[in-house]
């Protein structure tokens, strides 16, 4: 690996990087995990719970299995990015318990020099593993990279093919007989979720420096932009940016009012952080239901849903448009929207609610 | 469970809830209790030194039991609380250890509108309980809640009978025959706290967002007012307000030095939070011994103290008032004073002290 | 243990002091030393790793074994402290697990008032022990102390002789046959390292106010100076100061890309503190190869570096002097170089890079 990071000069496409460093997930991992994004799905923090949904005992988080794997890759791919533009075609392909080592491999897909000259666009597909080397996760992400010599032109052209939405093939949830919603506090079943409508979720979080730099360096994520305010006064934005992730976390934690029953994430189809986020920004989100998907078994069902984070504006009080025209005639995402994620969550089915 | 939380009209008598979300301790939640709060109570953070004591290892710290168990009730009690008055006779009824999961029920008690008409108070009891369903915490607590529709007189008037103290009955401590009084550094032993005596603690807490943040979060504890800028901005304070809980495990923490050879809290008679607390603030602590209850064995007893933690006054070095007149000519508690807390803890006796 | 800590006047040498309290190490506090500090040391942070090694899973990190010893004396020996001054010959003598219970012992071995008067040095040898009364760590460190009376004189004036250098015969790594570069992401091995060379750390880390009371908190450091606000505003700084271990930490953990294959460290020759830390500072690091040590074994050598912390500056953009030239013509250390560390680090050889 190189000291300071690769450049935009060094992600040609072809390269298959196994990225350090091997991390294995703790109870400590799992509690600052809860204490930094507020996260309150039963699944994920009682062991009786998940054992009562036939697990052994409470799995790891999706997001946090997430945010681990995404940090062993920035040294290689995002450590000199000044951000993560999007994601496709992420699979939550088999449950992590603590005690279990994650690693993590990159295959370099594509790359793109922008006009202006100064960064390009690298696609990556990133496959984690567990200590048994089997798959616990995989997406395609692409990522702005800044160039070593922005002088030199590097004629880089390469858009690769993202897939338009994720497999459900992979999706084993066990069979389910109960499902006691005095758990939960929901009563909202798979059935409920009519598509096309939009769920407010009441809460909102402010964010604080500490909070975000002690969740983006439990996941050993080293980006620049997000530590070092010394180099991030001339910057743009004269600040640090809050890590993508975080904002994912945070918004997801605040989805669980209206999601009660969620019984975790299946797959990303895709998902743009489509504004930055700093400390002192308070986050909302609300969801839209997309479509209602049928997995053919009488227990569990599939929603297909988009998760909007937005700062600064409650959108439970006031109404937010995700696009806003601008000036230019274009559309473009309203300028507090910062997260805009299309998923697939599970949700157990009104035959076997208790 | 309501989207959005109760609110005063939702709350009235005779109701009896079971709290989401259960919720399983471990390793990580005693962390960060010790990180956020700076307890150095031996028996919740050294193995060797509780089974000296004759535990299996290290118990949870009564207060991290307290916290988790309560916010199970904020989603259904408090979430639209502006703040929580008081608690009557809690009791800390067994031992909880790491891999337990303990859920809440709360039964309500009473209500009444207050006369300003926007807000109105709530008593219940709560319940907390292992994976076994053994109890392990009982409470009385009353609290402020927000009307959902402030023009709209409910007429609410049923003030119930708080417990005046707590009952000892379960106090349960295992048999000791020798205390180790250089593992905690306190020569004081239960024979040595005169009642009616002050104790000053020497140091002092600044308090900032991120830590409280955390702390609230850690306990799954959403109440709105501790989380959103965006919306307290526009209250009263114009700021987040501390979770009441985090002042008491502060002021508890500080207490230590003075208290060191303290087994653990067995019970509150009562307590309440006498004014708010912000980022920012330093908090100190004294404790008055109030009464020494002979337990009716050789080796522990018990003392019944009151913990006040004062705000940006340090008590060792100026005196403070825990009262002071208005100008109405009303005593009311000292503007710099959080919290009063009238509780029972376990001494060792000087029969076993080595 | 004196309520409000000793101060200078009760420190005189001959005193062998048993620290409280006793800690157990969990993977709480594993977790929250990297969520904290950023380290990323495989061998403290996988068990996969560190099995392909030859330990039995992953031990603490060095300095998190550190911290929490340290942590031991501050009641006793620094609570009064306005700063650490030193260290000399420190030893990570045996591997620490968690579910190790870890204790201190201290012995006083020297005290010279100084010219002013109102403060003192105090020299001191930490041993800390786990619950086989093994030795974990030792340590000699001088220190700052205030003086309760600063008007009577004490006349103490007696230095001891601080070793040079550490021994290394406790050195006892397990056997290497084989090393992974793919899982640390680093090139270079022990030959690798030319004495002379300076090695700069390209990423800095900007310092809260909650992210060091958290460290210092969890370590059950209650020095006051990194938590009282209210009392630090009439300080000379007018700040809390930065617990100087945490400066260490971070610095260390910067230290990682350029050292990435380092085993751990095995020894301090010697350390200062050189100049106070605060919230807001941005770290950054670099190191420099003193010298190559021969342990006589082909898998694994040792190599004495010193680590330069220095705050709000970029070594590795532009040119930062250890010491400069003061307006009286004295050197001393450039003002925002805060910590200088002589350590002594394992590394894997050549022959067994893989």
């Amino acid at each position: 690996m190189r000291l300071g990071g690769n450049f935009f000069e060094d992600l040609g496409p072809g390269q298959v990087l196994r990225n350090p460093v091997p991390r294995t997930l703790t109870e400590g991992d799992v509690a600052l995990y809860i204490a930094l994004t507020g996260d309150r799905n039963p699944l994920f923090c009682s062991d009786e719970y998940a054992r009562a949904l036939g697990f052994e005992r409470a799995p790891i988080a999706n997001l946090l299995v997430f945010h681990i794997v995404f940090g062993r890759t920035v040294g290689e791919i995002s450590l000199n990015s000044p951000g993560n533009l999007g994601y496709a075609d992420l699979r939550f392909l088999r449950p992590v318990y603590t005690g279990d080592t994650l690693r993590a491999e990159t295959e370099t897909l594509g790359w793109r020099e922008t006009s202006k000259g100064d960064t390009g666009v690298v696609w990556v597909r990133t496959v984690g593993f567990n200590q048994r080397d089997e798959r616990v996760l995989q997406f395609y992400r692409w990522v702005m990279v800044n160039k070593r010599d922005p002088g030199t032109p590097t004629h880089a052209d390469d858009t690769p093919d993202m897939p338009a939405a994720a497999s459900l093939e992979h999706v084993d949830f066990p069979r389910i007989t109960k499902f006691d919603r005095a758990a939960t506090g929901g009563d909202a079943m798979w059935e409920d979720y009519e598509p096309g409508r939009r769920l407010p979720h009441p809460q909102g979080m402010t964010l604080e420096e500490a909070e975000h730099q002690m969740a983006t360096r439990l996941y050993q994520n080293t980006a620049r932009v997000h530590f070092n305010q010394h180099q991030q006064q001339s910057s743009r934005h004269g600040r640090r940016i809050v890590y993508g992730g975080h904002i994912i976390s945070v918004a997801h934690a605040l989805s669980f009012d209206g999601l009660e029953n969620m019984l975790g994430m299946a797959a990303w189809n895709g998902g743009s952080h489509t504004n930055p986020t700093f400390a002192g920004d308070t986050l909302f989100a609300w969801t839209e239901v997309l479509e209602r998907i049928d997995l053919g078994r009488p227990d569990v069902g599939a929603l297909r849903l988009r998760l909007v984070a937005v700062k600064n504006i409650d959108p439970s009080r006031e109404e937010v448009s995700l696009r806003v025209q601008g000036d230019d005639g274009r559309e473009r995402y309203h300028p507090n929207v910062v997260l805009d994620l299309d998923y697939v969550a599970l949700m157990p089915r009104r035959a076997v609610a208790a």
